[in-house]
């Protein structure tokens, strides 16, 4: 059985990086709060006597031996964060993964295969666009010079980030060999906690979709230019926000669009908005309806921007079509939970994450504990210790499963 | 005659503090650049002999002795400008009450009454709330103690400013005894430009209402939290924007609306905003008409935050109503233009100006020179050399002909 309280201080622990004043972390992936945090995880790490690597992406692997020369289990998550972001995200995952670890060392045990425990570059996302970048580099997804080469929202690369915070690492990039990839994490949506469940087997992710759209207005004056002579760069993002939102609710059932992001400049009270930078997050389980939704944005934006002068530039920054993880391993996360008495529901993740990049290279599934009132990328996010041990055991149970087949 | 060469020169001159590289200016009140502006503009008075004096709120008076110890005939503007600002919105005003004087000076001519050339401090209203900051704490609208409290866009108050720039002069702030108010602006807006007339006879200010709205909702994760759930900030802010847009085209005529500023917060792609903070700037010749707008807006967004679950906070961060200039003041600016040979038309200002503030103490008026393609707060923003040389002709006429009465 895994230590309770050790994982728990470990959570307290690695949520000092990046602590904000009232609880909560700000700890975008490789500022100095995430270097800070990132040492503490490898001295962790090389406490278990786990042999540590770093790749050139900036992800961490830490490998405990099993008895056999085989491909290892591999389990892990992400500790970058948000800006208003809680303990868990993430950060449980990785610190789980060294609580199973740990446990095992301390019993005497090893596996056949080796157990790894990774945390991956900027899953969040935040900073450097696309989320899963690290994860996504590691299995073939993205060529590592287009990686490094990122601009972040503050205008530093992701290559420049990683050489100063002492994270270009030596080890090649490219699709890990290994067994099977299994991600503990909080649910951070309302669906188990609402429901009173125990965990979550996670079938899959769903479809993401990251839009920037760049409006090129003409800044004016606003007590002086009649409303019929405005190119307002603001308005029209102030527009699609909105159509954004209407289309969600139109499309109904799981059909997501945010509007997260939005820069005006000069940004002043009395002057037309010359310049808007925004973006708008769309998801669906659904990956034609996810299409048809983008679809219908750039069309919107595009003829809103024609319609008040603008012109509309845009990219993505993201766009993953939806994911199903192995059903096998899917099972197998279902019985070790309900072996361990512990009540299970079936549901896709709202959230992206690293798994869903592993699985385009192994057998690949996640276990979910519920986050109260649904709350995460939030200073409150919360999940109760039992709930956190428990999901911590079923991980246990699934890694020492697979690791002596 | 006013020396045509010598004004260009000068407003060449001064438009090169803060500015931009593709040409335009940067000089928000108070600012480094704004002081070194403040110094060239002092100096420059000097170099006419005219006697300097800077009042508690930053305000420079420079004064041209009369034959006559009697209340002076008060002109000039500002010299603070918005981020993209153009080299002719205020400092024209400033720069041709200077060659108004240099031309008497050079003359060999003294007029009865003294004549003043001013600066007011923040006119703009881009860094500090309200606009025409310096000249209502002069005509003694709002107590100078408030005042130098003003918290700005970037945090910093006006009195540290004053005391960092070296502008909190001795000088104290209270009505002029001036015997009249002149000001000469370009017109910001299309009009004169449009129906291609020389010379604006301003009737008036439109009156300004600008509203901060602070919206609370709660941050949570743009891919887990369901549509329903959400306490959007960012939304919100959104929804405002277009209904402002809205009901300035369903009112017509004059009333204008504007969103210049938000801000979202955390301001990441896939975090929903938790917090909105927002600038609408509402104008309308007809008081009345501007009041209804007002409580009209401030009813949406009320009902609006409720309906998405955010909290509403708002504050006026300027109220000014309709300004009406002295008739005979107005009527000797229409004269002097036509015996120049002027074409005239009489219209209301778009844009806040001294003046409405100086119309509190004194007879008052402006004069307007056209603004090619209505453009203002633009980098772009220009006026035909020969239109800038009538306008500071006009402005000779008008002062001489007041300081000799
Ligand atoms: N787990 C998580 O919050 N991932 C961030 C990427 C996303 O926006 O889904
Ligand atoms: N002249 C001018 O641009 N004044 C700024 C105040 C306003 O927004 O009207």
């Amino acid at each position: 059985r895994i230590n309770a309280g050790r994982l728990l201080e470990s959570l307290e622990a690695l949520g000092r990086f990046g602590a904000l004043p009232g609880g909560g972390t700000n700890r975008l992936a490789l500022s100095d709060a995430d270097r800070a945090a990132r040492d503490w995880t490898v001295d962790r790490m090389r406490a278990l006597d786990m042999t540590v690597r770093v790749d050139a992406i900036g992800n961490v692997f830490a490998s405990y031996a099993g008895t056999e020369q085989r491909a290892p289990v591999l389990t892990g998550s992400h500790i970058d964060t948000v800006r208003t972001g809680g303990l868990y995200d993430g950060n449980y995952g990785v610190l789980a993964g060294l609580e199973v670890v740990a446990t095992l060392r301390e019993a005497g045990l090893r596996t056949h295969r080796p157990i790894e425990v990774a945390f991956f570059t900027n899953e969040e996302g935040a900073r450097f666009q696309p989320d899963m970048l690290g994860s996504l580099v590691a299995v073939g997804g993205l060529p590592l010079a287009e990686a490094l080469a990122t601009r972040g929202i503050d205008g530093a690369t992701v290559g420049e980030e990683l050489q100063r915070i002492g994270y270009a690492g030596q080890a090649p990039v490219g699709a890990p060999q290994v067994d099977s990839f299994i991600e503990l994490h909080i649910e951070q949506g309302p669906v188990l906690h609402q429901q009173g469940v125990d965990i979550g087997v996670v079938e899959g992710v769903q479809g993401i979709c990251w839009l920037e759209f760049t409006l090129e207005g003409c800044s004016n004056h606003a007590g002086t230019t009649p409303m019929a002579l405005r190119r307002d760069a603001g308005l029209v993002a102030a527009r699609i926000t909105a159509f954004a939102h209407e289309l969600a609710l139109r499309y109904g059932g799981r059909q997501l669009a945010t509007v997260g992001a939005v820069e005006l400049r000069p940004n002043l009270v009395n002057v037309i908005a010359q310049r808007a930078v925004m973006t708008v997050d769309l998801r669906n389980t659904d990956g034609a309806a996810l299409a048809r939704a983008e679809a219908e944005m750039l069309g919107f934006a595009t003829r809103c921007a024609a319609e008040h002068g603008v012109v509309l530039g845009h990219r993505r920054l993201a766009r993953f079509d939806p994911v199903a993880f192995d059903p096998a391993l899917v099972e197998l996360v279902a019985q070790e939970a309900q072996e361990l008495g512990l009540s299970t529901l079936r549901l896709p993740s709202g959230a992206g994450h690293d798994a869903q990049m592993l699985a385009r290279v192994c057998p690949s599934a996640m276990i979910f504990v519920p986050s109260v009132d649904g709350l995460s990328h939030n200073p409150g996010e919360h999940t109760e210790a039992h709930h956190l041990v428990q999901g911590a055991q079923v991980l246990l149970q699934v890694i020492t499963r697979l690791a002596n087949r």
